[in-house]
């Protein structure tokens, strides 16, 4: 039963274990920089996890269903690192060991996806880890109510610190976790008592086994060393109806003579005299960044271990069900997207009717959901308001997952980390709703969404104080600078109904990178009224008014101040002055234009930024000396109207300020 | 003993909550906007506590030993609105009432601290009402150490609502209580099993006593509309040696006949019908915005209840404790701040060794401690590596609340929120540290702090890719623009340790602002070798060097790069190029400074801008030509010296760029 035991008698627990302790220790000691307490005391129980209960085959990384490991503490990226080489995964050579945290080498500070193949989601930032791992179990679930378990079934597993438990994203996600009873989840939390500061007890007493089981997870202590009691623990989650947490209390830093059980070992070398007693201590001979033969030979076959279910699994994979589950793994899109939204289009340049974008959302999401059945919709709580519920959309609840639609709760934080999960996973087009403003409560894992180029999209409403009386706590006025200041985030701000059909399609089409729709409460006029299939919105910003003649004046507008600058527009053409209005309803993607075509777009005149926003960001379209009609400060509780007058943007702002650019008048 | 029986013998409990509950519905009815269900659930327990338990006098809202009431499920604001005119807070009219949600009203959709006597802390952002109440109720034990109970003996009373207990927040906020054993902070859960979506079940399945008895607190369940229960609980409450949450049972739009219990009354008026339908089944028979006359005199009545125990503080309140009382709850600067730092900054000015920032902010606290008694420290659990421990300043502990450092723990979020409670409540110039990149986690804390103009100060740390091997998970590249896109909010980094001496000045001169101190964890030369007791840091950009004569290029840097711009212009020199140093501690203070200076200071030769950041927010100083050497993307994981020369922020790179600018060459 024991793989290790028929492959490799005679290599004990203890090698095994040591194996982790000493690449860590002298990975760490090489670089005189990174975490080498953590994977010491952990070692134990990574090494019964890794060589007996993990699903995996080290040759192939990518194995859909594999189980997933995450390292949620990820400044013991060593532990994983071990784990990796040892187990024999492809690109972790010694080499890469012995290059820990160096420019370019798959071993960098904290484990990064997508740069080091058996890294499942990229962590440091705490607690993170945890939360993202429930939307991978989220989607196993899913994926098993869509396809069986024939093709779907395999365990989440992650290890957790102090500090992924303290960081109140890990209440959020244990709270969905209990409540969704993903009982494939399993976290094994490193309960060393030793924060970077000293002693837990410094900062925390809480009771984090009845904390757990509050959230109706089964929750029980072990002895983090001994690893019959690891492995009777990891046995026995496997038989729970709902989430585990196997507290395993481990001294870190074990081995070290001197400094085992001190925050001293947390995150410093621990130097050549202490590396030489923990050698001797722990009756390590090899040298530095060698691991004896028979050892690296019985983690080698626990490594392969996996290989016959691999290849069981792939002789089951057959057929249409096969061939569904690959491209929607894949994130295929549907064949019809361009034409389906195209259609959409049509039909929303012609309307004469004001629509919220948030509505427009809600209606492309409609047809979307039709022939995109890989779209998981969501919201944090605010369904209703984010108009997030396509009309074929059924919910999850913990009986049933073969629903599209999660109730978050009022989680943005956790929300958006299992979003990541769930994109991660494979298998999903996840997108997530909140208001634009508590953005800021899920950017942690937005900024996370951005540094792994994931898929994910989020739904923002409420995107200005266009949403009136719910007042500045409510009103992001920093909040899409705040956003589109973050490298490979996609920032949509769409005009009308056409432009949010388009920046659907196009966070759709951005595999690589995820997506904000920035979307308004308020009902907006369509601006688009002349149909065109061709996606204007891709390409970040254009004409959408020439002036007739050379401008006077060009009038940049994004979301609900585009129907703005175009009736100012009309209003300067019957004054004689030619303005030209440009919509932006995406920085980013004109910041990738062609120069040519982006001096085109902005054109020789003077220009006027609009935006019921901060200036801030507008600094590669506006000189410092153009106008900029927009927010200066937090904005006010009062109607949606009287805000927009209070603060100044108006159509008649618009004009004074595009006469006075043009030279036919001054601003007060 | 009940004030009221005395009073107002005849106006029943019933009578005097239905006062609540009508002006609640009134004033939603009015405004078509807001939040009845939760004034309507909560009024029985608000009326209990109001009229027999809060030591308050409506006549002085500022009283320093009141108790302080937190609404943290802001959304009802309805509540407090109608309790503050009940009581008769000065400034609450009826006509506020009447003016609900509209443009300049003292009864924002929101509570709005400074805008409305009687509100305690902006809420809204939920769960953060809750982790506020954590850091006021964490000053009144301070200072009750410090001035005993004579002084200092009140309570902290939160309502929090199934949002705020979801929120991630919370839990780092009763952990953080609980582990302080904050035994006089009551949180009262408006339990209503009610969410925006529906019921609570559709996405949480949380044992919250559990989880709070979990945490260290007490907690029991009692019927949230019997007023003995809501009473004997209440003073159970204030026997307690922990904190206490009370679960009260209650029906959100208690009385409402046919919407009662649902999500429907959540955040929408009732609709004329349902309001007829409830005055009738409460038998309430009063028109809008009317309080019978006997109603609300026993409000007013008590409203009054706290007169007598406010004279006898008064009273108290006597002699050489009492002057430091007021000196130190007013936030009063030191006499000796000015000449301080002045000395410090002779000594770092003529210091020839190089030193991280974090460190210059550690030795300028250890001097600021000694002559700003107020002054009270703290970390998310990196006190050594964010350098916040001054060296006379002892940890608080759970038994001892002498100290003026406290570890947060792994808490970010609930540090922020904390920092903000410690500052609304008074006696303090709290400021609290953790690396610069989670700034993220505790965004939505700190916009709050800006929203509120508190005087918190944000100790942030590894302020760049200079942090070195812990990757991009860990260095900022995006945050320093995130945050400085927060309006009221200041951002300094200072270049060496004399701007980090101003740049802490400052920070304490700002008393209706918060600031971030960005500080390095790599060591930098003295910049500023000449001693000047200016703080030329206050001017926001200054310059540094001058060329000699007509300017061929400026250099704009900040922080950590500045010293890079020197050396530049060094070499420049000697290439008789002549280029100016710009030093640009605090964008914000810059903007303030007289378009004169400004322009003076930013001179008419071609620019440079220089950051180990992103662009964004380089806007003003900046023309969209100028060169800007700084990060395009995401950091990476290796060495600072080897990411500085990676990522192209070398003096070579300045050097190449001043000499294009300057017309001497180009830039490959």
């Amino acid at each position: 039963m024991n793989v290790l035991a028929k492959a490799e008698a005679g290599v004990t627990h203890a090698e095994l274990a040591n194996a982790i302790r000493f690449l860590a220790i002298d990975a760490v000691e090489a670089a005189n920089s990174g975490h080498p307490g953590m994977p010491m005391g952990m070692a134990d129980v990574a090494t019964v996890l890794f060589t007996r209960f993990l699903k995996f085959d080290a040759a192939d990384p990518a194995w859909p269903d594999r189980d997933r490991f995450v390292l949620s503490a990820g400044h013991g990226s060593m532990l994983l690192y071990a784990l990796l080489y040892l187990t024999g995964y492809p690109e972790m050579t010694i080499e890469e060991i012995k290059r820990f945290r160096q420019l370019g080498s798959k071993t960098p500070g904290h484990p990064e996806y997508g740069h080091t193949p058996g890294v499942e989601t990229t962590t440091g930032p705490l607690g993170q880890g945890l939360a993202t791992a429930v939307g991978m179990a989220i989607a196993e679930r899913l994926l098993g109510a869509r396809y069986g378990g024939d093709l779907v079934d395999h365990r989440t597993y992650v290890v957790v610190g102090d500090g992924c438990l303290m960081e109140g994203v890990s209440q959020e996600a244990i709270t969905l976790a209990g409540h969704l009873k993903l009982s494939k989840l399993v976290v094994l939390w490193d309960n060393n008592s030793i924060t970077i500061d000293g002693a837990v007890n410094l900062s925390d007493s809480t009771d984090q086994v009845a904390r757990f089981k509050a959230a109706g997870w089964d929750a029980w202590h072990i002895d983090g060393h001994d690893p019959q009691e690891i492995a009777a623990a990891l046995s026995k989650a496997q038989q729970s109806d709902r989430p585990v947490l196997i507290a395993c209390k481990t001294q870190i830093g074990f081995g070290a003579p001197n400094k085992v059980g001190t925050h001293g070992v947390h995150g410093a070398a621990l130097g050549a005299a202490e590396v030489a007693a923990t050698r001797e201590k722990l009756g390590w001979t090899a040298p530095a960044f060698e691991i004896p033969g028979p050892i690296l030979a019985a983690w080698r076959a626990a490594g392969a271990r996996g290989k016959v279910a691999r290849e069981a699994w792939t002789a089951r994979h057959l057929g249409e069900a096969a061939t569904r589950f690959d491209s929607e793994t894949a994130g295929t899109l549907s064949p019809d997207l361009a034409e389906t939204i195209a259609e959409f289009k049509r039909a929303a340049s012609g309307a004469n009717a004001a629509q919220a974008t948030r509505v427009s959302s809600q209606k492309t999401l409609d047809v979307l959901a039709k022939i995109q059945p890989n779209l998981l919709g969501g919201s944090a709580d605010l369904t209703g308001s984010n108009n997030t519920k396509a009309a074929d959309m059924q919910a999850v609840t913990p009986v049933d997952f073969s629903g599209r639609y999660i109730h978050y709760g009022i989680r943005e934080f956790g929300m958006a980390a299992a979003l990541n999960g769930l994109a991660l996973h494979g298998g999903f087009i996840p997108y997530g709703g909140t208001f634009l403003v508590f953005a800021d409560y899920a950017r942690p894992a937005i900024r996370l969404s951005a540094l792994m180029r994931q898929r994910v999209i989020y739904v923002l409403t409420h995107d200005s104080i266009g949403l009136g009386e719910d007042g500045p706590t409510h009103q992001p006025v920093e909040t899409l600078a705040s956003l589109r200041a973050i490298p490979h985030l996609y920032v949509f701000r769409p005009a009308d109904a056409v432009e949010t059909a388009e920046s659907w399609e196009l966070a759709l089409q951005l595999k690589h990178a995820p997506s904000v729709l920035a979307l308004s409460r308020q009902n907006l006029p369509v601006v688009r009224t002349a149909h065109k299939a061709e996606n204007f919105s891709a390409l970040g910003a254009y004409v959408l008014r020439e002036a007739p003649g050379e401008r006077d004046v060009t009038l940049l507008a994004t979301g609900s101040e585009v129907s703005l600058a175009v009736k100012a527009a009309e209003q300067l053409a019957a004054q004689n002055i030619k303005a030209a209005v440009v919509s932006i309803p995406c920085f980013e993607l004109f910041a990738e234009q062609e120069p040519g075509y982006r001096a085109a777009v902005l054109g020789q005149a003077p220009r006027i930024g609009i935006e019921a926003a901060l200036r801030q960001g507008w600094g590669a379209v506006l000189e410092p000396q153009d106008f900029f009609i927009g927010m200066t400060d937090f904005g006010a509780s009062a109607p949606a109207a009287d805000l927009y007058k209070f603060f100044g943007i108006t159509v008649d702002a618009i004009v004074q300020a595009a006469r006075a650019a043009a030279g036919h008048g001054t601003v007060s």
